[in-house]
């Protein structure tokens, strides 16, 4: 049976391929996007969430925008690698879908608490403010969730700063609101991201379907490829995000670490760092609600993106 | 005309009496109440609001419960000033109405959002984390609130802190939001609220009254007075609350001091402060939107609470 | 009998006022000047300090350079304020003494050391770096101190923040430091030094001296309150540093309250306030060791002044 | 020509093995060797200096104490590793020589000074103060140092907290002057001395020598293995403090990477973590003076301290 999953994205690159391993994988059912300022502006990660959709043929899915700024600090965007539109210079047809003016926090509420406990897994590869917000909002929605598996973080080695990750740096608060709830978290973070490089390989494989889709992705690689390239000195760009849709669909594609992990405020180096104590010997699940991702099966990754960009045509 | 506001509050004693003069003069419509976790925990002053609002016949106000904790930071109540039930020892007639199960945070939006621009005060006299979460929520109320008028904070001393006071200490992220959005805010903090103290000639005219109802305020003043003396060392006890809601009714009755606000984050020793900026000449409103009460005509004050209870029968 | 002290100084406009008192008045008896980088570079700073003393015919007092920058944040200056000389637009005669190479923090330690316990009273009118590493170097002047008199800090308004004054803010750890040890200390802040205001009446009456010495200090003055007139919009320039010799010469002069005070050292807006706990009743002085000077006799404290110059010839 | 080194140290267990491999190997020339208050009282590592250079037959290097307690913070010692006496259970015999009453700071200065710039290396394996107040009160000592090598940090996981070392965050402030001035750094933090672990098979190593000397450092390894294997479920103790004189003897013994390095001085979480910069390529030498030990030859390593210990006798 598949899961059923929400996925609260800011479109972006990764996260449109993200969202299409979502769509066309059977083993999770997507029962809405929600969005949230980020690697771009609202307005723009949101059309770029409904255009991907459009691409997937998945025009019955839900989008919801939620918050266009974080809770406290000033907001950030990722233009240096998502370009202008959050999406590079692809320009994907417009979305048919008209724009829903509901906000994404309720409707995370209400979808959640309107199913079974312990169905719904949060996918949450953004800055986390709507995800926070709701927790605040509803905090029963916490008992209700399955499980939480965000993108962000970084055990070890930083992206916006020596040791803290865009999507954590960008809205700490949030961030550390959603650790210190009691949910089952897995953390994919850049030392489990940095391992899903998309080489010339693997490009050449997804060419290789051949298909109107295929290209587009293809495309959006490029455009991903020559700014992590000319902003990172990357040779091959690290796709980020699908790695959390990816671990909800097969587990067993991601090696886990349990440790606890909490979220920065106060460091003037430190600020937005996802500190996890792995001192001591590992707990167990009853100990600790967090678990970050370790080891990528590269491999197992690309072939399901790869299935995924070809099932969808 | 009177001014249409809304109350969000934790009563607490002094809130109670906030209650009572907002019910009590015709100068202000209480299009409502919220309630939020502060000096007692989300249930008790909800239970509160409702009970108090029974006493003053204003069974047809909405109450909404709110937000039962923090944002960021652990909660903390202020049982050593406000007692175990929030309001002392004092036992209210249990409320006659329903609770209603709706969300404070929603309804100030829905309220804001559906009234006249610029018709509605939002009199915030807890810690301030419903009305963060209603700007974050839908960032168009900042436009169309007529002014925040709000208890809390301190220019110079404080009480939960040397410089911190307990509304902002116990939800500084909340306060930080707030006061860094662009609507016109009034502070009533420490350096007003310390003058507005119930002495023995004030309680003494609220006895004469001879109705229930003074009554029963002597009896929370008696309270808050003992609680005051012993954990504070205060003879008078200081009636904080009110003060906000006087001087929507009547600027006059309180001088105040135009000069930005922020709220610190990060102090070891001031966490929680409202920094206010008070060197250089006073800026003009257009400059900016946030000014501090500084000196109270107490006489008038007193006067404005006894004739609210006397009115109210 | 007068009392013993060493001023540790970087003089700066309002230093050279202290230093001037301090030659001048018979009830203190100079043992030394020490020089800290702060209102300008430890060099000119210390220049400045030989020169003064010429001025004032104090060649025989020892001058040792201490430190040229804080303990661990970036050095400032205050050249807006001071100019870039340190001592505005006036040039004193080249100072007659040779430089001694000695340091500053050995020679306080030593001099210290061989006195009588209880004999030396340090005052302390710039950053306390110098102060700070003595008391880690040698602990035992902490108890053989006299007294430390400050001027800086502030417990309401500060000038380089909100509420952070200059000395403490250019390094507060090294403040944290002398704040934190038993001695006692009796700080002149900002509250304190506003009121020694050098009006057109002041100033005249040291006109009316007539001395080559009026004159210059007169010139020094002029240039102050240039500077305060333009950088802060003071109509008159408080001349803070001579309170702190004043105070020692004569208790009287200032008001004193008695409460703890601590340095914030992780603020975003507070870094450097001098925290002082006015809650409750005044302590006694076995209860706190640190004292704030709140009010000002500022007759008597420009009669002093006045009386040294004159007395300088 | 062997090179020429002070020993700032806090003995403590694997201090002592330092001092041994120091006094031991003709490739270091020991010129001194100065205490600091650390994993235990400035009394008793004096001591346990003195103490353990008798025990090398070393009774001419000259021992200085320095600071008691660290710059800003409150003091911490380390007894659940080192034991009350900072030493476990090992009783040495009473040092011979005189206790030396001069400061450490100054014989620190002095001796960089008095010798040709270049020539001297400080090895500092406690915390930073002595270091960090002689820089402050010399600069000068700081482009005359030939190179910082010192134990202390962690890159990726720490012992005292989830990303900060004992050493480090016992005087963070010291440390961060340490790591901000211009000198040649080479930190050997817990990445590399938890690689330098005291196996079995090492410690047998040592007891076959067969030396009075062999035994007592036996047992004093002995001591570390219990308490490392309570404290912190280690089945054998790093011997951290002999990589940083391993590295200076011959730096084949540790491969390291050269990246910024900065300490957090703010953090609520990481307060005292050394945060290095690993994003990017490795720069340079003239880009950056700081380099971190990340890999240890643990045969090469044990090897050096075996020989060491025979070579006392």
């Amino acid at each position: 049976m598949p899961k059923d999953i929400i996925i609260d994205c800011d479109p972006g690159l990764d996260d449109a391929v993200a969202l299409l391993l979502a769509a066309g994988d059977d083993r999770v059912n997507l029962l809405g996007v929600t969005t949230v300022g980020g690697n771009q502006s609202l307005e723009k990660v949101t059309y770029n969430a409904r255009a991907v959709l459009g691409l997937a043929h998945a025009d019955d899915v839900p989008v919801r925008a939620g918050c266009p700024r974080p809770l406290v600090r000033e907001g950030r965007v990722a233009a240096s690698i998502h370009g202008d539109s959050g999406l590079g210079d692809v320009e994907l047809p417009a979305p048919v879908r008209p724009f829903d003016p509901g906000h994404a926090v309720p409707w995370i509420i209400d979808t959640i608490m309107a199913r079974e406990p312990g169905s719904t897994t949060l996918v949450a590869i953004g800055p986390l403010t709507n995800i926070a917000l709701a927790a605040r909002l509803e905090p029963r929605i916490v008992d209700r969730v399955r499980e939480v598996v965000l993108m962000g973080g970084a055990v070890h080695t930083g992206n916006s700063s020596p040791v803290a990750e865009f999507n954590i740096r960008t809205d700490p608060e949030a961030a550390h609101i959603v650790f210190n709830e009691a949910w089952p978290i897995t953390m994919m973070g850049l030392d489990l991201t940095h391992q899903a490089l998309c080489t010339r390989e693997v490009q050449a494989g997804i060419d290789a379907l051949g298909t109107d889709l295929a290209r587009t992705v293809s495309k959006l690689i490029d455009g991903y490829r020559a700014a992590y390239r000319q902003d990172r000195a990357f040779p091959n760009p690290p796709i980020h995000d699908p790695c959390a849709v990816a671990y909800v669909i097969d587990p067993q594609v991601v090696q886990t670490c349990r440790c606890p992990v909490d979220v920065e405020l106060q460091g003037a180096l430190t600020l937005g760092m996802t500190v996890a104590d792995l001192r001591g010997a590992e707990p167990g699940p009853d100990e600790c609600h967090t678990q970050v991702g370790m080891q990528l099966d590269a491999s197992m990754f690309w072939q399901m993106v790869t299935a995924a960009i070809e099932k969808l045509g």
